[in-house]
């Protein structure tokens, strides 16, 4: 069996041009763009818990960068640099080979180097800690969200809930939803290029990893605010549409996590610019709501009766 | 049971005074010294792989952090924040606070500030990714060493492998003895101010957390570069020195892993200097042999016989 050292020479080692050092020392030496704030954040992906054991390898391998990257467009921050720690319970090269694929395909796509990781023998887990850059006080924070700003959403909503629910043979959908459902939920596309332009345009955004009730709610929280959204304004995903009047699918819609879209908060002057930001990206922004000076989170129908919310998104240990 | 989130409020929230934005938000933003290269180690400790199921949590939420601690002690490098990636079976309050207390007394002795992380549901494990700086240019790499160069090691070498031995009753100690070599392998004291005063004195660092000969050899694969070492020259530890003549005491000693000392390479011109940085720091400082041109690692006996090395130091997949 190939050791530890040669998996990582092998399957993990690429060019890192940026890196002053990269993988293969105790520690890797980056060079930070002048002025610029240090980024952080960090995923893990656990084998049972996020993920199913026979998920192909080289959709895993994107993923696991992937959702890390949708921290970045929450941020509106620009990632580098990648550190991977990697638990397996043997040295499958056919897997490796897979996932090293799918993860540097993520990589080249949104412009990271993978400088550094650890991999090691357990249960399978991957855990990605992203760095990056973002201009001084200009990130995108979950607490700034003001009373009086409307709520969007980026994309649509619960196609990556559908998929698990189907793969988990709890719904029947037809061969192109299950395609385009199964994609979103094993292939997410970070909304990077959108969340750097929100910069200038956006109070406060988080990622749709939870479900959007308990993300937004997360905003509110750390905004110290509340908010009010429309059901029927919220963008469903065509392929979930049929089910919307069903209480599983609007759990989907509401608290399917893996979308990774963005929610974030603008002044509604802004909503012009936010238009024609969705034209020149292709990417819908949908207004859902506003935000309140009252704490709490109100969802109201059509007739403007409230809706109870009782599914409040996934949290690993409730 | 309570949430992930709170959870992460309760055990892991401290303040960060130095953190631009800290635990909480997608991503943490964080503020480098001017000029300053960014350093970024990674380490990953699994259940029954790096440690028993029964390890206290206190001393696991040290070593946790310490073994990271050391890979910047390998550098010369100082850190300055941490980000934790922790999957646990279950939410045990009492373990957890255990850990985080651990954890957090290293992170106040070493001045660390832990800035984000994941907490997640899955088999024990955690995964440190370690931040900080070092002036540019002047890391200690293991690629640095020369010809010429004189083989130092810090402390002394074997007690944690002897500790690990003794609690897998594979061997008796006395109880002061098994005291010592427990605290050394489950309350481990990286070599960080000792690595950052090597900086102006040694070419190329590494710290022992495979084994003496694995560790000295990644130095040598990366500087195209051969050694030679003095068996009798080796500090060993107090505790294991009685069996010095055995095969396992003497893998101990060469391929224990968890030691967490430094093995480092200076000119022979530099021996004065570092002798006095020993007494000054009070950290016994041991020549042990030269660097070659010649590639390879050849260990010699009092009489400049070879010895036969085939422990070459722990491996997770050989």
């Amino acid at each position: 069996m190939p050791s530890e050292f040669g998996l990582i020479a092998r399957f993990f080692t690429r060019p890192s041009p940026s890196a002053t050092l990269g993988i293969g020392d105790d520690a890797a030496l980056l060079k930070m763009s002048a002025g610029m704030e240090l980024v952080v954040s960090a995923d893990t992906l656990v084998a049972g818990t996020h993920f199913l054991h026979q998920t192909d390898p080289r959709k895993l391998g994107w993923k696991t960068l992937a959702v890390n990257v949708s921290d970045f467009a929450a941020m509106g921050a620009r990632p580098r640099w990648a550190v991977l720690a990697i638990t397996l319970p043997q040295a499958d090269e056919d897997w490796l080979a897979a996932f090293a694929d799918g993860f540097f395909e993520c990589a080249a796509q949104y412009g990271i180097e993978l400088v550094g990781g650890d991999t090691t023998r357990g249960p399978l887990a991957m855990s990605v800690t992203l760095l990056g850059e973002v201009p001084p006080r200009q990130a995108l924070r979950r607490d700034a969200a003001r009373p009086g700003d409307e709520v969007w959403v980026s994309g649509s909503l619960g196609a990556a809930a559908l998929g698990l629910a189907a793969l988990q043979g709890k719904v029947k959908l037809d061969a192109n939803s299950f395609a385009l459902c199964l994609h979103a939920l094993e292939t997410p596309q970070p909304r990077l290029v959108l969340g750097s332009r929100l910069r200038k345009l956006a109070h406060a955004a988080i990622d749709v990893s939870d479900g959007l009730l308990a993300d937004l709610g997360h905003i509110l929280e750390r905004s110290n605010a509340g908010a009010v959204l429309h059901f029927d304004a919220l963008p469903i995903h065509p392929a979930l549409s049929p089910w919307r009047t069903e209480s599983w699918a609007q759990a989907c819609l509401l608290a399917g996590g893996d979308d990774y879209e963005l929610c974030f908060t603008a002044s509604p002057r802004r909503r012009t610019e936010i238009a024609d930001l969705a034209a020149e990206l292709g990417i819908p922004l949908t207004p859902i709501g506003h935000i309140t000076a009252t704490p709490g989170l109100r969802l109201l129908d059509a007739h403007g009766h409230l809706l109870d919310v009782a599914c409040t998104g996934y949290d690993h240990f409730a």
